[in-house]
């Protein structure tokens, strides 16, 4: 089965952009995924082909418009989820990208300018507001490429049999451990001696270790989850709301 | 003062890629930001110009080596500031982004396969680490992509007076509040009758509310600590520290 990915958006032109080079454009040439754009223009139905419009109320900027929004993301209804990238959406987990690379593909909504008429959302609530972090972009097109080139690299096949992507940042709730390579000595650095010592059950644990510590210090949120997941005693209860939003 | 980007890449064909499209690409040809990028791999001094290395203590995927990277590096030695783009990062957030966007421009080090010898950011501790979101790419290409998105439109002139980006998601620590535009009714659904009223307090106060509820019931995380600067009584103290890491 192939990934399928479809992207609606004003600059179709902006696609492949960089998912056509490197490991997501290799995959793209042999179909381990295909990727269409919708002009979502084509939509607009007066004859000035309009998108947008003043918002609602005063203020800087231009929104798009519902009408013509619904009749882009209808006409590629099927069984793949459709996400609207927006700040004002979910934060993206990885866990989410693992889903949506097991499944047939995804319908991709970018805005453009102010951002949608928000009726689009009451009227299609199919449609998931997905935000790459707490960022604000002057469009989705470049948030959509960074969903898609996380979505392609855990196509199976892609990155191969053994990088399956299971020891990484956000797989366990945890960041990756720090990495090394060659030389073994730099600057009057040297790599861990644990890493050299052969020992795999040596190195695992602490590589497990690493991760927790990383976490604790740079990332206190997750760190937080991490624990509640695990059900330490003091904390779990309190967690518990919060995990359902994530 | 034109905004210097600097991108350290082992895939510098990705760029500009989207940005220089549509609102990033008009600001590139008008001078408002330049942009140059430097090939990691052109550092690599041996007779094959290896960038990467099997991990010290085994495990699948290549690791960026840190003489090759900090050479390239070295090479752009100036006043921008240096990230790196790793999901082992601090979180981007719309205050560091709006922070580079006031300055003289960034280095960006994009890392591929596993990601970089720790020993880098020891040895060169001015580079800072950060991360777009919580969800790992193939590659740091399309971070940077989105990250020089987020900048540029904030450079003076790139968007016009009128859309300073004052009013939009995370810039006072909330959500922006939902847009409408015309038609007034679309689908049976109508827009808001306050957006209608003409009376700008009105407006306003409705926008904020708006604010207010969406992230409280989509972003608690959010809703939190904009609670905690605000000064809550019952909060304040406990999350002061969570503050200091964002």
């Amino acid at each position: 089965m192939t990934f399928a990915a479809t992207v609606l958006t004003l600059y179709p032109e902006m696609f492949p952009g960089p998912l056509g080079i490197s490991l997501a454009g290799r995959a793209l040439e042999r179909g381990d995924w295909s990727l269409e754009t919708v002009q979502i223009r084509d939509f607009a139905k007066d004859k000035h082909r309009t998108v947008d419009d003043t918002p609602a109320g005063g203020g800087a900027g231009m929104v798009l418009k519902a009408n013509v929004l619904a009749a882009a993301v209808d006409s590629v209804a099927d069984k793949r989820p459709i996400l609207a990238m927006t700040p004002r959406g979910a934060p993206l987990t990885q866990a989410r990208v693992r889903d949506l690379a097991s499944g047939p593909g995804a319908v991709i909504l970018c805005g453009r300018f102010e951002g949608f008429d928000e009726r689009l959302f009451e009227a299609r609530s199919h449609i998931e507001q997905v935000s790459l972090g707490d960022i604000v972009l002057s469009g989705g097109e470049p948030a959509a490429i960074a969903l898609l080139d996380a979505c392609i690299r855990l196509i199976p096949g892609v990155m191969g049999a053994a990088l399956s992507g299971a020891e990484e940042s956000f797989e366990e709730g945890l960041l990756e451990y720090p990495q090394y390579t060659r030389p073994f000595e730099w600057e009057g650095r040297t790599i861990p001696e644990v890493l050299r010592s052969g020992d795999h059950a040596k190195v695992a644990a602490w590589r497990k270790a690493m991760s927790e510590t990383d976490t604790r210090l740079r990332r206190p949120d997750l760190w937080e989850r991490y624990g509640s997941v695990r059900g330490r005693p003091a904390s779990g209860a309190r967690h518990e709301t919060k995990d359902k939003d994530q």
